[in-house]
Parts: C-alpha cells; structure tokens; sequence
C-alpha cells in the first residue's frame, strides 16, 4: 500500500472497509498500481451508440471476451461494461480485473432533448459478479435529472452497505443545453460537484472547453478570473469543484481519433491539471489490439511520470 | 448432453446452474434435441391482434388445449404464452413440453406510436407452473422503452435467482422509427443487442431487411463494406451482434403466408447465416393441423442439417 | 357436485384447491345450483352513475342491505359490489350469499375518453369479509388499459395464492372507440379473450351488436364467414374466444328496460349461445323487488333448461 | 341460515366476517345443517396412533380417497385430517365437503410423559387447499404445554386475519397426570376454558368422568354440590366452563368399541347435556363402510332431536 | 408421457404444476423412464459414516464428479446428495440427470441414541443447483423427532411453492428402539405413513423385517392375520401404510453386500411387493464402476419388467 493510495482513501473516511477495500483493489491493479492514478476501460458503447457503429470497425470487438481481454493485458485498473457483457465474460476470466458493472444505460434508438436511462443491473447483479464496484449515469440539466439523482441515490446507498464502491458518469444534458454547453467548463464543474455531492468515489467527466454557459456563473470566472485559459487549468478546476481534490475525477477520451498526439496532449494536461486519470472505450477499442496496447501504455506513460497534485 | 450444447451452455458462465439446467432443457427437447437449434411455438396473438384475426381461419386453435397438442406433436423446442393458455393446459399437459410464460403483452385495440407493454404475469406464475423461462417483449425506440428495459431487469434478475431462463422479443417500434426502420438491418442488430445487454439467454428478433435506418449507423455500413446484401449475411450480422454469436437469437416467422417456399428459404438462410432457429406462430397455427406439422418437420429438416456456426 | 360442475372445474386445473373450491361455492349456490349457470347481483351502479341515478327510482335501494336480501331471495349465485356495499351487510348477512368483492370503480363525476379505475379494495378485505372472489374491471382500449392489466395480474396473483376466485369485467373503451365500437362483436369477443389470458376464471362481458370495428378483424369476419347474424350466434362466437369456451362467460343485462320480454329474449340466447349465464344489477333493483324477483325468477328458468354446451 | 346458527355465530363477534363465514359452513354442511349440531370425520389416528393398527381392521381405510367419500356420503359437517390425507384428496373432492386441517401431530413410536406435537402444516397450506378451518392439538398439563398454547395463539392469529376458523383438539396430559386424572371432571372443564381462553372457535374434549383430579378442585366441587353424577351433567359442566355455552363444545368418540349401544348412550347424554356434537374416527372408519354410514346416522339422528340448549 | 406416470402424477392434485413437473422429470428419466419406477443414486454415506469407510474400498470416490457419472452411466432416475458434493458436480454435469438436494445431514462422530440431523442445505440452495427435489431425514422415535417433523414441514412448504418435490428419508430410531425394532414391519409402516403424513411425493424406507417392535401393533397384525410372511408381502404392507399405493415408496440397498443373488432377490421383492424401487447408495459406489454398473443394470432390469401394483 503506497503512501499515496493510502492518503486517497483517507478522504473516503464514512465509508465502511469493505468499500474502502475496493477502492483499493481499482487503485492497485494494473500497470499503474499504487500511484493513485487509473486508466479504465468502459465499454457501454454497443448499448448506447449501437453495435455496428461501436464494434463494425475492429470486428473482434462484437466479442465480449475481447474487452476483457484487452483490459487485462493492457494493465488497465478496470474494466465497465453494462450487465450483458460482464455476465459473458465474468466467469471466464474470474479475479482477473476489477469490474465495475455499469447499472444503467440509455440507446440510439430515440433522440429526445432531455435524456433519461433505464436501470438494467442492480447492486445485488454487481455482488454476484464479483465486481469491485457500480457505474452509474447521470445527466445533469435534463428534465429527468432529479429521478435519476433519486436512482443513485438509493443504488449507492446500497452499494455502501454491501461494500462496493460507486462510480458516477456525470454528463450535463437537457433542453436548456446546447450541444457547446455540455462542456462548458462552468457546467463539467457543476456536474463534478454533483457527483461529488450525491456520494461518488469516482468520478466521470467529460474534458471541458473553456465555454462558460450560464450567465450568473461567468460573472464569478470573470470577475474573480478564475484560471481556466488552458486545459490543464480547467482540469485542475475541475477537480477543485470535486472537494479540491478529496474525490478521484477521471476523464473520458471522446470519440475514437486519428490523431493520437492530440489524444496524448489531453492526457498530459489531465496529468499536469491534477486529474487521476482517463476512461478510455472507443479510443482503444475501435483500433486493433495491438495499436491499442500501444496507445494505452503511452497513456498510461504519463500517468505513471511524477505526478503533480492539487493536494499537495 | 451433446459438445454443441455443452459449448452453448458455457457462454453464460454467469448463471446458476439452475438457470443453466432450464437453458439445457430448452435446447434437449424435441426434434432438434441436442443439435443447438430451436424451433419454438408461441401464441400470443390471440392477445396482441385479437382472437378471431388468430384463430378463426383454424378454429380448434380458439382451445389452449391445441397448442399444447401441436407444439408436443411437431416436436418443437418449447411453447410460449401468455398466463391465461398456460394456466389452461398446464396440468393437463405436465412434463410434455418446455413452457415459457409470456409476462408482459400488448394488444390492438389502441394504436399507439409509442407502444408500451403491460406486466401480465411474474416470475412467481412461472415457477407454480413448471415453466423452464420466462418470455419478454421490449420496444427499442419507443418512448416507453426505458421502463420497459427496467422492468426486464428486475424480472431477469428474480428469474435468474430461482434458476429460470429469460427469452427476450427485441421489436423496435416508435415514434422515430417508421414501418421500414422497424426490419432495418441497423436496428434490429442494435435490438439483438439491446436483448443481449440486458441479459437475455435467447433473444428473439424479425427477420431484416438490407435497408439502414439510421444516419449514424448508415457510415459504418457504408465505410465499412459490412456484407448485408443476402438475408444470410443479414441473420450472420445480427448474431454478431448479439455477442459474436455467444447468444441464442431466433427469428419469427412473421405473418401467415401461403408461399411456403419462401418461408422455407428464409429458414435456410437463418440457418446458413448462424442463426439458431425459429419461433413459428401464425404460420403454424392458423393452417389446419396436418399441414402445421408438415411445415414444422421441414424448418426442423433445415435446422437438423449440418449447422453453420458463426464461432466456429 | 354435479358432473357439469366438476367438468368446469377441470378446466382450471392451474389453480390451487382454495381457489377451485370458491369457483364451486359460486356454481352451487342458489337456485341454478350445479347447472353451470350463474345469475349474479352487481351492485356497483351508485359509485359508477351516482346514487340518485341508481336507487332513486326504487328507494328502499339505497339501503345496503336491501341487496344482500334480494340476492338472497332471488337465489342468485353471488352478490357482487364495492367495498362500502359489503362492509355495510357481510356480518348481516354472513354466510348466506357468496360475496365478490369489487376491488376497483370508477365515477361519472369525471368524464374521460381514457378511463380509469381506481383501486378501492384489496384482496385482504375479501379475505376479512368472507368473499369467494375478487372482481375487477378493466378498459381495453383506453390508454390507461396497460396499467389496469398490470394491476389485476398482481391482484389475481395474490387472489390465486389465497384460495379465492377472480371475475373480471372486461369492457372496452377509449378514444379509439367510438359508442358502437364498445359493443362490436369483434371488440366484445378480443374483450372477452383479453380477461381470460389474464387469468380470469369468470369473464363478465356485455352483450355483442353485429356491428364490426377493426378494419383488420372485418376481414378475417367476412371471409371465412364467421357467423354473428343472430345473438345466439353471437354469444357462441364470444364465448369461442374465451378459449373454446373453457372459461366461464356470463353477460351483462344492461340498463334498466321496460320490456322485460326483450331481456328474456336476450337472455335465451345467451342461453343458446352456450353463455354461462348473467349478471343482472339495474334490471333487478331499479324495480320493485317483487317484479324483480319475478324478474329474476323467469331468467333463471330459462338458464334451468337443458344447456346449449359449446364443448359438448 | 337458521336462527339456531345466527345465534352460535353472534357468539364470535370479535372475529371477522371471512372466519364467521367459514364457522357457517361447517355448520351448515351435512345432514346436521342449521341445526347447531356438528358430527366430524376426523382421521389423524394413522399419524398418532400408527397405520395399522388404524387401518387394518377395515383395510379400504388405508386409502386417503375413502375417508372424504366417508364423511360425505355420512353427511358429516367435515372432514378433518393431517396435510398428507387432504392433500391426497383435496382436489378429488373440491368443494364436496368442509375440511379442517390438522396443523400439528405426534406419533406413537415414542412414549413421553410430557408428550409434545409437532407442527405439520401451516395456515397458508389450509388456504391453498380450500379448509374452512384450522385443528390443533395440545397437551394441558404436559411440561410442553406452553410452548403449545403459544404456538396455537400464532397459529390462530394468521388464521383469524385469513378469515379461517380455528378448532382445539384440548387433550390433557403430563407427568401430573394419570390415566385417570386425563379425563377427570375438572381437567376436562379446566381443558376447554384453555381452549375457549387461546380462542378456539371450535373445542373437542373427551368425555369426561365424575373422578376429580385435583385437590384443590376437589372442595369447590364437593361444597357446591356442582352435579357432575350423570354424563350428561358432566357435558353440561363442561361446556358451562367453555364461556357458559357461547363457544362450540364437541367430544370425541374414543377408541372402536363394538358395543354400539353404549356408544349411542353417551351420545344422548352430550345431546342431554348441551354438547354441539362428536367427532367420531375410530368408531367410524374402523367399521365396513356400510356400518359405519348406518352408525354415523343413528348418531345424527340423536342430534337432530330437540337440542337441549345450556343458554337456552 | 405413458399412462403409468399420468396415473402416478394424479395421485399428487394438491401440488402445483411446477412440482408435478419435477416429479415427472424424476419419473421420466434414465433406463426406467416412464415405467414409474425409479432407482436412485445416493452418496450421502461421506458425511454420514466418515470418508474412509464410505470411499477407502473404491478410492475414485472420493471424487464427487465420480457419482455423477456413475448415476449418469447407469441410467439412474436421479442423483442425490449433500450440499457439498452437489456443489462440486453441479455445473459441470448441468442438465445430465435429475438431482435431489440432501437438505439435512448426521454424522458417525457422536453416538446418540436419540438422534437429530442438521439443516445443512436450504430450498434456494436448490433452485440455484438446478434440483428437480429436496431430499430430508427423518427419525421417527427420536426424542428430536417433533423438531424434524417441524423443519420438514417448513421445508416443504417452501419447496412446493416454488415447484420442487420432496423425497424424505424415514428411518426410525430413538432410545425406545433397539436395532431389530428400526426395521420391524409395524415400525417400517409407521414411517413410511408418517413421510407420507408430512406431504412426501417419495417415501424413502429401509427393507422390513417379520419383527413386530410395539404391543400395541402386534394384537393387530396377529388377529387380523396381515401377511408379512414373505419379504414382498411385507412391501406391500409397507406401499399400503403408504397411502394404498398413492405415494412413491422406495426402499433402500443397506449395506455393501459380496452376495448379489441376495440383494436381486430383495429387488425382486420389492417388485413383486408393488414397492416403486430402490436407492442403491453404498452397494454402487463401493464396487468397482464397472460392477456397479453390471449391478444397477440387473436391477433395472427387473423394475423394467412387468409391474405388480398395489393399487392395480
């Protein structure tokens, strides 16, 4: 146990030891194990956006042993999937990674401007696949924003008490949202509060733009400027609004890219702004395995430099 | 307890062995014992069109009794529906045939563009009658749809922990879908999905067609060359989707046709696609009996040949 | 036990003995004892039309216990109303009549295209005061029909485990339907279908016009021929898509007539038809209990007569 | 419904209309209907007393079909047994005639001083099988006794909010107690006040001698000139001690005897005395069916007779 | 579905239609399927005579996947042990033959003469492993004998509920029987109509001998001439203290015996006896498999034969 995981867990002091166990076990596995950072594999893709957009381009990946495979051998920290996919893989590669079982999704299939997500596993779903903790969505500024605050609520309430940690994937989305507003940095910076405040121990966000949405929140960075020119800053905001840096803040890689220089560039301001690390699905598992490998251990290259943190 | 079944069984790992025990006993009854394949009977049209656009063109099919006769005769795999023709016949007909219990139902007296599905029976009724699975429709694309995926998973989840197997009719239908987006090859790959995902044992999807619905999806088809030109490629497509073909998806037989040479080739091409069988309704039970088991004996016929594996 | 009563029996062969044994308290009671037949008292008209509407024209009606007397005196097989009406004369009246418990209703305070019903009575209030049976009804076709389905399924679920028996009132509605198709045959006989795959082991329904509603079940009607010219005819057909007449069908009487010969007439042809009987509220108590009696008394001679069986 | 029975089931007005109704029926059932009388089938011998020496005298007995036609062609008010003879049967003979299921048994493999019974069946196994009451066993003055009345006060309470009547088989026994002592006058009074005080709606006693068992008793009876000479005082002291006749008192038939007279004699004497019936086993099954039916018809012969009322 | 099991099935109209299912799965499989006769595996010897002297003389016994196959090889009707050795076995021989789950267990490691049994498994334990049956000892004659009668009931209660059958093993014992007096025919009977009292389906009990343990028993079996002369019209007893042949009685192998000819000749008593089969525990897995199977197929083939039943 590094001084380092062990001062993250010290912020986590309400939680009982069998959920503090497990986020132990996500901070000390894999390549980047004890250096408080993590790189996690989700792969909800398939439910969210459709298989074929999803899997079509690195056929292997309609498998679901492939994502387990790919998250083992890479070394990431994690692996999250929804229930299907955990279920088709749980049992083949037992106590290989830690899984986190992603509780609730949302589809394709109908576009509506104030999104909600169905709950398609439970905390007991979770217990019985051995997994190390729940995934939970959130879209903060929907119509449907409260009910699912209510969900989390109760499913991390239970979690909590069976031991399992929770992971929140904040996402600001709504009617009163357009497309630029959803990462704005005063709204990521919102959503990361939220997740905080609604008892995550990890927390999802999206990398923000230094858009500010709301008026009553811009006068604030104005006139108090509020550091938020480059990414690192922003990143560094971000995790200040998550309990200055007593919650774990990760960020999403977005839509898989060519250009894997600018991929790495982000990954370096997550690091230098003080961020914990990236959850990286269509990034790695849209390319074949091998490229994948070599972009995650890049990635996880950074991470494991020094680190440099708000808390220090 | 053939190698195929015995492979089958492995893909869902995650189950109890009762659950397991009811998957086995699906796949070990009648005709196409042991071969991998299904060729299962269900009525539920007498709910969800009416009764008389059901049975009035073979009207011994207006008793629950004749479906049992007629499943058990043909040799199918199971029989599926709704509580009412279970509670009718199950005793008479103990131990004869697979039963799965048909738990949620719609019908046609409103026509809605939204669709959704009432809770017309529980896990409970399908233990007190000696059901081997429970059967669920879902409604991808409906505005309904995350209630509906909600309610599956509690079902499925009380289902699996009493040793029960869970058939999953993946439709697409909604306000955003018209008539030709429902048989799309995007969609209903993206349903087979959705089913598998949520944690569906076999998964029951219509026949596609080669058109795509979805824009986003349209890209990926496109790029891609992903083949979809021949029914075969099609059913091949939508079983990758469904976890690389480490899910059972069945296809329905759709409306009553006269052209039985049609529905024959369709068959052949679900075989030779790697799909694992049919669920025949209307096209068994609205022809006179002698000729039902004539064209069951020949989709069995189909089945029974040298199967085409996708995971081979 | 008569052979007919035991023969109905054996078409419930699902449920446990509690529940047939109230079935048989329903068939062997009163003046049609062992026939098969029924005539049963609904009293339900005050909440449904209001109290005036209903007992005005007869005031001694008003009195809760005037009905528990005329069922009683008429012999009727069961007296049937809300929970205030059984409440108000089940220790009154204890183990003279066998009592329904209607357990949800409706009001005309409210006019709505999309009816509802209210939950007002629990399968334990029926157990507490003695009741063979819970009544329900529901509005196929309005838009509320899913969540009136999904409530009597856990209601007939807890119903079944406690050994009581489930009648349902199964009238379309909603704004779909306009007057005239409420009462179509193929409406009335997808009515009847509808409450019997809910598990309903009597089915009250009201009396079919020959008036067709749905495009697509005119067709199916004209070419193979159905035949619904008479009201016997009818009433056969009804009772065919109650599966094949193995569940119990009785008729509502309608609103009060004066022409007493047109409702016996009515009712020799559901006793043709091979219906089980009827269900007589407005026509009994909105006269003078001596005419009803006599009323009453005619209807059941008529069902005393040699049956006119459709699974004979 | 006869005033006698209005008047029996005014008794009981702490208890809710479903268990007034079910106290009705077995009043009402049998030849012995509306008179207040009872005459009960019971048959646990083969459980108590061991199968052969049950059965063997009448080798028909053995099977559990024979006993429900018994008590039915006798007209018997019930038929009351252990969980494995209703269940044998109860389907056989739905609604044919009232059952009472034993709830608790003991055997005759091992001889106790304080003798104890075993919970054999529940209050939902009575509801599932149609019983119109509950039967249980207990032992005053055995050291188990507590335990007994403690589980008969839970056993009648599910019972009692299920709308079920409850019977007490009061059968005094311990190592207080002597053969003699078991059917004293004032162990015999003291054993139906306990049954009438844990709530029985129904109590069964052995006929009681003019010994008395306890000193204390002795005084009380000897200075207060209490009549107890005659068997028929006795009855009547009997059921004074069981609420001063406001609760049903029935005596057992004891072992087969073949002196038929003496029987019938003390039949005439629980009528003279103001008892509300027997329960006769032995005496019945254990004779030719023929013989049995002629027996149990001059007994209910007795009992149609002028009842004696205590409260009259 | 042969008449035979029809026949057998309606013996047991109390149960639900899951149970009855699960007792036709026993009756319908292996080398006796559908003659309604069963020989079934037990392995429950490990834990209740120690490892060694049920395994030393067969060392492959030791393995659990050893009893699945032998019972799989043999064409056995079902396969039933403890928790333990189910576990170990359950998925990989899902689906190949019927289990029955030994719910309770004793041990050789305390001498008692009053002997108890610990709950070692529960009814969802079952579910879970796929298990058509639970099984449970009881020991008639113990002191303990009221608290196993108590577990069995509440174990039974739920099993049924949940659609599984309930074979229960009657051995005698206690302090008030000597060795001779566990096997006598009055105590042998006794048992058999006690597991069937307690709702067995299937009746478990040691071979009878001529002995007569109790006096109160003897002046029956004497004066009444029962014949219990010759070892099959002691089993013919014993099926008919059982019910009259209208519960499945099975008789146990005993001991490991070198003379064969001896233990075929009990078989063919028990065949001619009208007893249901045999459950060849120690006498299959404690040979050689290849004699073993030699064994339990002449077994068969003598069950195979024409039947002599009781209740013909």
């Amino acid at each position: 146990m590094t001084p380092r995981v062990r001062e993250i867990l010290s912020w986590y002091g309400a939680d009982n030891v069998g959920t503090l166990t497990n986020v132990a076990r996500l901070l000390n596995h894999g390549r980047l194990a004890g250096t408080g950072k993590l790189v996690i594999l989700p792969v909800d893709q398939g439910f969210e956006h459709g298989p074929a957009r999803s899997f079509a381009s690195n056929r292997l990946a309609y498998n679901p042993h492939y994502h387990f495979e790919l998250a083992i051998e890479a070394g990431c920290n994690a692996y999250a999937a929804p229930l299907g996919f955990l279920e088709a893989g749980a049992r083949d590669f037992t106590g290989e990674i830690p899984l986190i079982l992603k509780c609730n999704d949302n589809n394709a299939l109908l576009d509506e401007k104030d999104p909600n997500q169905a709950l398609t596993a439970s905390v007991q779903d979770a217990l019985r696949l051995g997994c190390c903790a729940i995934g939970f969505t959130i879209y903060p500024g929907s119509a449907h924003q409260l009910e699912m605050f209510g969900q989390i609520r109760a499913y991390a309430e239970e979690a909590k008490r069976y031991g399992l940690a929770v992971v929140i994937w904040s996402y600001p989305r709504g009617s009163d949202l357009d497309k630029e507003g959803e990462t704005a940095i005063d709204v990521v910076g919102y959503a990361a509060h939220i997740a905080a405040q609604l008892g995550a121990h990890i927390i999802k966000v999206k990398l923000p733009t230094a858009y500010i949405e709301q008026e009553s929140a811009r006068n604030v960075y104005d006139q108090l400027h509020v550091p938020i020119a480059t990414l690192a800053e922003r990143v560094r905001h971000v995790v200040e609004c998550a309990f200055a840096g007593r919650r774990i803040v990760i960020f999403s890689g977005g839509p898989a890219v060519s250009d894997q220089d600018k991929l790495l560039d982000e990954v370096r301001a997550i690091h230098a702004g003080g961020g914990f690390g990236s959850i990286i699905g269509r990034n790695s598992f849209q390319r074949p395995k091998k490229d994948a490998l070599r972009l995650l251990g890049a990635i996880m290259d950074i991470y494991a430099g020094a680190p440099d943190r708000l808390t220090a």
